[in-house]
């Protein structure tokens, strides 16, 4: 169990600063949802959950709420829904791919199956609109609470349409920016965007205020992406638990290698095609890749294209009050773009 | 197109006598919702929704609401989200089994793979919920469709705990009836319970009606269960589809087998046991059951209890006004402990 501490969590997955207070209180609920100790469905969803990761998505939700004017205990159990979908489709994910590894541990399909993965991640998904209905019990108005649960069971959708394009962009290194940004807001933007939504509605935002955030999550998502893809190429392995091999080996075209597909010239381009094609394996190919992205600037400007993400993010805000979870909203931001993991 | 007409449709899966109405209205409604046309995941989640099967679950619902005064154009988007949700359930059933034929066609997971399977089970699932949330949209108080989204997820919960349990289970002949019931109130009842209770609480039922509905729906799956587990030994194959091989190469105590092992002698019991244990291979093995079930009056006795399930369903509707609804109601449930198939 204390491994399961906050404190234990925090040192193993540095969250972004300031967000402590926010992720202690909600990882304090989270624990007593899924005992320990409960049916053996209760003990796969657990072991998925904690040591929780970044824990961002349920950080999103409930300051956002916070920052149009409500929070604390009435939003928890939507912004720990948020955690449970996004779980739930990580472990989903592991099954797709066949991974053994995530966050350093067994896979919740290495560890008992394909098919309790199946079921288990099934269970986060249903867990979260249940979260999200206990906010209505807990007073929120109940238009509200219905409001959330379209924008995130909408999230859900896109999320699964992004992956599905992600299936079909794979392998080709020269399916340029446009259609890798659209893979990327419904893979990994929807979400961000939805939880900053959800948490907008549930706190009871102005119109003006929900669009704010809504934008600012979309920003935040293709920040965060861009950076997750930077990270094997600027990042220390050791420490950032990417090897870069995975993205290579699963033959994804990635944010610098779409740029630098755009940049390269003739040989530089047949590189990645060679490398996406499965033709040439990825730990040979990883270090002309990296060579490769700096000779044609690709990584500069990649960098470059995740600050701009970040500065549109903090400009959304700017339709918000001053207060500390604007400035938390900032910082998380600023995080996603310069993160070392 | 045409083989997805109503009329093909209920060739092919006949559905319980006088529900021919609402089901051609909510299946119109479907049919516009996921169209042949559209993106990837909508061709596929398509595929798997139509031709429909027995479509029981969304009468249910839109019958149930109907029961205790509203139904229509404003029941009809949930209704249709139980169907998602059964769907996609079945979708990742297949993933689990790796069964390649549903409803007499390719499985998804045979026809596209298990990534998407996977992906498209998912999307399913959280389409439930975005469809129950349109119920405001279209009029109905918003605190109705969040209780509604609070049952749906519990039972989407419930199904996946009996999910794990069944696996428990699996060749364990001596399991014995309660554990049985247990599990088939979860793999089973959930949905049809939260069906009932679902669409009691948007058409505004009154708390005795809410109980009432939601113990029909209780009552109506265990039968249902209970005849699914009856049709390989009491059906003509070529009729049921159930070749009565699948749950015995399966190793599934099924309810005739558990009530069998009850009833039997020691010979009896050892023959379950092997056939369970995967010792005998199922298609030597299932003459030697089918006889046994006989000679213990092990099928009889579980015929008796189905119907005994049905009376009481049918009983529960005594609380309810005398409608068109609630008679159909009680077909549902005579049909659920004799259908052929």
């Amino acid at each position: 169990m204390t491994s399961h501490s906050p404190a234990a969590v925090a040192a193993a997955h540095p969250p972004p600063p300031d967000t402590g207070r926010a992720r202690d209180l909600l990882l304090r609920e989270l624990d007593g949802r899924w005992p320990a100790d409960g049916r053996r469905l209760d003990r796969i969803a657990r072991y998925a959950l904690l040591p929780a990761g970044k824990f961002l998505r349920p950080v999103l939700l409930a300051e956002s709420a916070r920052a149009v004017g409500a929070g604390g205990a009435q939003i928890a159990p939507a912004a720990l829904g948020v955690e449970f979908l996004h779980v739930g489709s990580l472990v989903h994910d592991d099954v797709i791919d066949g991974d053994e590894l995530r966050r350093g541990r067994p896979s919740v399909m290495a560890r008992h199956g394909v098919a309790d993965a199946v079921v288990v991640g099934d269970a986060l998904m249903m867990s979260m609109f249940a979260a999200v209905a206990e906010c209505a019990e807990r007073g929120l108005p109940a238009g509200r609470v219905v409001e959330a649960v379209r924008v995130l069971a909408a999230a859900g959708v896109d999320l699964c349409h992004g992956q599905l394009m992600e299936a079909e962009l794979c392998g080709d290194a020269g399916c340029g920016l446009e259609r890798y940004l659209a893979v990327s807001a419904l893979k990994t933007g929807a979400l961000f965007r939805a939880a900053c939504l959800a948490g907008a509605v549930l706190g009871g935002g102005t119109p003006a205020q929900q669009r704010a955030l809504r934008r600012y999550g979309e920003h935040l998502g293709s920040a965060f992406q861009m950076r997750d893809d930077l990270l094997p190429y600027v990042g220390d392995a050791g420490v950032t638990g990417k090897s870069g091999l995975s993205d290579l080996a699963n033959r994804r075209p990635t944010f610098p290698l779409v740029v630098a597909h755009d940049r390269a010239d003739r040989a530089g381009r047949r590189l990645l095609e060679r490398v996406l094609s499965g033709a040439v394996p990825a730990a040979e190919a990883l270090g002309a890749v990296a060579a490769l992205l700096r000779r044609t600037g690709a990584l500069a400007a990649a960098e470059e294209r995740a600050r701009q993400e970040v500065a549109a993010a903090k400009g959304c805000l700017a339709e918000l009050p001053a207060t500390s979870s604007r400035t938390l909203l900032e910082r998380v931001a600023d995080f996603s773009a310069d993160r070392a993991r």
